[in-house]
């Protein structure tokens, strides 16, 4: 490790992930959390908050990629989506790569982060804020999703902080929650959230498992190594009427074709070994 | 991270993962090694050799059986197999669940680490020591593939410390080292090996790569995740006539089923998963 | 920082000292603390409390020689001597190179500790535990102080773990323990605290200080660097006619000389100059 | 600790300081080395040199103070001032404070810092590069001292990284630096410099030490802690005919009092504290 300034990152309650800096950007205390804009000598660029490292420079496009478009292909035709959180704005930037979408509705908490992301970020959102069919709407997830339309996404894609983070980011993953997201999906629709990690925290991961359980009919799990995390992260979809599972790899690089959609990551062969993967929920003794 | 013990691993060249640590069990520097056997929080009993986590009790089984098990599996009839390195025989335990195998040569440079795993480490070589089919050597790798015999091997595992560590280690990656293990192989055979981390070390694993790729006319890659690591670790597979990419869900089902091979991460999923999965090397910019 | 074992300390709330581990001895946790005995690249062998460092091989002899000596000889004839805590037996061996000392009673809580240490910390101890004129007694210091015999104790030296620890630590820096403690002197006596670190934690010392205040008319503060805490330990002297800061170079250098104490850090000059460091509290914006 | 941004500051070979940054304010690489300005929750503000910190808001008065009032006045008269170093333009503040100097003349080698901290760290300098009596000059000291006028300074303050840095920092604490810095000095006047750590790096110590003696017949050492450093800063004081040992309370404080000086850590009594705490040179076994 050389010395100098450096990250000092939670990876469980006992272990952490010490990544050098070289550079900081900017730090900002908004009114939900303290965001840092930074570059690591391993990740490039990235966005911090409260600590955590969110997205990366050299690694985003492996978690945004496999958050958004297993969810996205695995429906036949999404045209309304929702995004919760994202700030940053990569999450959007994967969704708009469906041409199909007619309009992705994003909704983030902190808009000081959003500008944030918007001014030094660029590279993560691509330009997908100025996309006329994304709308941005700054409010809590909570409160969007008891007045938002009804019956109307056909995907919704929950890009939230860890579940074991502060107790107001629990509700998020919450089976009430999940109830009321479930309102405003068009069926069949399709659910996908991220889920932290389920090797280090596995009783939080099996309540948002269970949560999600409680909703859908059909529940599927897959996980992808994220470097800067330090971990691999943990994804739940949640469908009444669709099965990402059961696409092969042949028909997800169809509709990827179809739908005018670049990857660098995710392609039809990394759908199936998602969904082949085995997830490993918690430490039990060998 | 609370405060008190830990160990500090290095995970790249600028990143390290702060575990902290239960219990020190014993810390013996041997005639090649510091060796450390100690308990962490979060990973249960381990063994650390010159600082770097090598295997731990809860999450061991994710590494052996994904070194072990594709390999083998892609053989007809793995007989003869030869282990190098491996010293605290869990390599071993898993190469003997193949009740095909009549004899498991494990070759390992350092015998006061065997010692030391036999005495301190019962729940990884669980007793695969005493098998009757197995043959342990205490010697130098580079040396024993001198003088092994010929055309005698239908699996060799490569169970060795990273590939970017002391010059001594890079030998037993090198293309000259692959072709002297292809004399000892009696064909159609298979060689795996680990080989650290292609995100973090970019160019010593496209080195291993290409390696492999100047002996054998087939050469496959796979990783998976090893928590206590810190980091996704990759895994090489060269033949001159076997495929482990080939091989379908249930014919590797039905081979594990017929060899009495009784796993808890590794399956005919896993094994689909493991060459469907995208191997991500180096840090590229976004 | 070279990657292996270390030992994570607090220095205070906002950082830590991290130092590399040569080998560990033992871990055990007692029915009060959490005991390790260790051995530092920088400090040699130490012991280790709840993850703080109390005394090393190497500078221990800078702490205990601070801690008692200002005090004993600025008592004319100290012959019964209190110890509460000093588990790993150094202050009593400073105590009784005064061989004007009849009587030396250490008291300390944990009795698996000072075991202990007379098995693994004989460097420490070097035979105090033996001598005649020492009687260990294993009980709480805030217990022994009620039915401790009262106007008896020339001199009372506090070694305890720091004032800014758990919740029970804290009585023992309080007023009203003080009061107990004044209740066992033989006027004129003296009694001697360490008191943690000033400069990072100013509200406790300065508790701790106007709780000697309140019940000495004489209060003297010193302090000295201990490297292997990773900051200078303020020690406090209260009494009620005798005056440490009074006393010469010269003076000191004599009763040292008559009572027959050979040391290596602690002499007269560095007895004037203890009473004339500026101490420093807390961190004030320049 | 705290998770988020932190800085790994080396304390020894074998152990690292880790302290939380609550602001990064600027980081730049000049053309000598990777200069930051940021702000701990321990320290303040601080100016941080390829990792190391070089002075903090909180603690900068005990840094200068010391380094440069003792030799300022041992001197009868010190109307020409010499520092070589001391970007930040505290050392240059402290001189400037004796109002018999007539011209200070401060010699750095990196101009990108010195205007870094004209322009960021007010705080520091607080005014005294705008002194008519000040002179800055960007050139390395090693240079400077070749063509300096020769017998024209009354003190020479060095105020450089630490001697046990690259090797670079080395000349200047060599024997022959010293005797060119002599050369400079106008009969009897006096030099001071920084000289790292005593405990941890006793063998540069003493070889700076030996420099010193090497060229002046009266030699001094003293030392205090520095909390941002995570050690006791040593000093060394060197002169031909002026001995600040000699130095009375009084004396001290009258000379201080003459010359409109106002501090806030040194004083008459603090500089004989300094000249009789004793100096622990390495790590001896116990």
């Amino acid at each position: 490790m050389r010395l100098g300034p450096a990250l000092i990152q939670g990876v469980s309650k006992n272990s952490v992930l010490v990544s050098s800096v070289k550079q900081y950007i900017i730090i900002r205390r908004t009114k939900y959390q303290e965001a840092q804009i930074l570059e690591f000598d391993d990740f490039g660029k990235a966005l911090v908050l409260d600590g955590y490292i969110q997205s990366t420079e050299f690694d985003e496009f492996m978690y945004h990629e496999s958050l958004v478009h297993p969810a996205m292909v695995a429906h036949p035709r999404p045209e309304n989506v929702l995004i919760i959180g994202g700030g940053e704005g990569a999450t959007l930037r994967e969704v708009l790569k469906h041409n199909v979408v007619k309009k992705a509705v994003m909704v983030d908490i902190d808009g000081e982060l959003v500008e944030l992301a918007k001014e030094y970020l660029g590279f993560m959102h691509q330009g997908s804020f100025n996309d006329s069919r994304a709308e941005v709407i700054i409010e809590d997830g909570l409160k969007y999703v008891e007045k938002a339309p009804k019956n109307f996404f056909d995907v919704v894609v929950l890009d939230l902080t860890d579940p074991y983070g502060p107790e107001i980011g629990r509700l998020l993953y919450s089976t009430e929650f999940y109830a009321k997201v479930k309102t405003l999906i068009k069926t069949p629709g399709i659910v996908v959230t991220q889920a932290g990690n389920s090797f280090f925290f596995p009783e939080v991961y099996e309540d948002v498992l269970n949560s999600m359980k409680r909703n859908f009919s059909v529940v599927r799990e897959y996980w992808t190594w994220i470097p800067s995390f330090g971990y691999a992260c943990n994804f739940i979809v949640g469908s009444d009427g669709l099965d990402p599972r059961a696409l092969t790899e042949s028909k997800v690089n169809e509709t990827l074709k179809l739908r005018g959609v670049a990857t660098r990551y995710y392609d039809g062969r990394q759908h199936e070994a998602f969904f082949k993967n085995k997830v490993v929920v918690g430490v039990r003794k060998g």
